[in-house]
């Protein structure tokens, strides 16, 4: 018995959605149970003194990603789009996340929102965006989209973030297994390893 | 015919020390020349506004990168000990590799290199210290060393940084193929596929 797989992902991260797009069918490969953690990179990379994205601090850093963001997801066979607004604001889907995370329905919306951002560079804090993502994961969209601006909604990001911060997690995405951390869609392999090698 | 791997390192770098333990062997594997670029990252971080390591700037980020190396060299048989002073100043390494970097025995002097610093915990600038590597390599050590401490010898690692700045670099260890860059030891295979595809 595999102990789970926890997989904190950012909707405005470029390397989330490589992981967004294959985790649940490599967790069911190998007999892993995944647990969906949204959080929000925007206050762990304050308490590290940044305003933005370190890709938009750092000009060489960020315009390798690109490229190296393209190069992979050719690879794979993956769309791909290098947004028009970078980071874009993922709050509102990453509330409706959180509120959501266990439902069936969550992992199909969560590709949707990514696919929108990276693929065909929608804005994913347009309700009307969302809308098509909740629908096209088949749920409908009225009531996920209502509770996403209550103060439980709000409460609930918010203590996931602060929980990130607590683990360790300082970019996305990540993965934890019990305490142990791993970090980008490079780790997701020895990430399962490490779930497969748990007591359950 | 393959494009030659241009691998850019700094003998600060932990994630250096994982590539430079096993690209030679690997290029071999491929059929792929390899050329080995050593360079200083001081520089490339001070132009990035960073006075230190950025491990040491962000706490959370280097607590992560060493539980992270203590698990790779684990996976890959590598021997591992934290060094009690972090980032070594390997100025003077860099340029004996540098003068040297096509000698028959830089590749071994690099790994002796890395071995002190990131295994036995060494001061990699003591000369006696690269005495030892330089022997390990099988060369003499005394025109190494004393060649080290020419105007040569600087003005060819600042040229060589220059140069690594000029391309796009950011962080080591670093891969360039053409004009094509990869960052990081995760990114070797893409590398040495990359060299495989293009002109020779």
């Amino acid at each position: 018995m595999a102990a789970p797989l926890h997989f904190w992902f950012e909707f405005a991260s470029t390397y989330s959605y490589l992981t967004a797009m294959r985790i649940e069918s490599m967790a069911e490969d190998h007999g892993v149970t995944l647990v969906w953690r949204p959080f929000l990179l925007g206050p762990i990379f304050v308490a590290q003194g940044w305003n933005d994205s370190p890709f938009n601090l750092y000009p060489a850093k960020g315009r390798y990603m690109w490229q190296d963001m393209a190069r992979i997801c050719a690879v794979r066979g993956l769309a791909f789009r290098q947004p028009s607004v970078f980071p874009r604001n993922g709050l509102r889907a990453a509330r409706i996340a959180c509120l959501n995370s266990g439902a069936a329905w969550l992992p199909a919306f969560v590709r949707a929102v990514y696919t929108a951002n990276f693929a065909a560079d929608q804005d994913i804090a347009d309700a009307a965006v969302l809308a098509d993502c909740l629908e096209a994961a088949g749920t409908a969209p009225a009531p996920a989209l209502s509770a996403s601006t209550t103060d439980a909604a709000r409460a609930a990001l918010r203590e996931q973030t602060d929980t990130a911060m607590a683990m360790g997690l300082f970019g996305a995405p990540s993965f934890t297994v019990g305490e142990a951390l791993f970090w980008g869609d490079d780790r997701l392999d020895m990430a399962l390893q490490a779930a497969l090698a748990a007591p359950g």
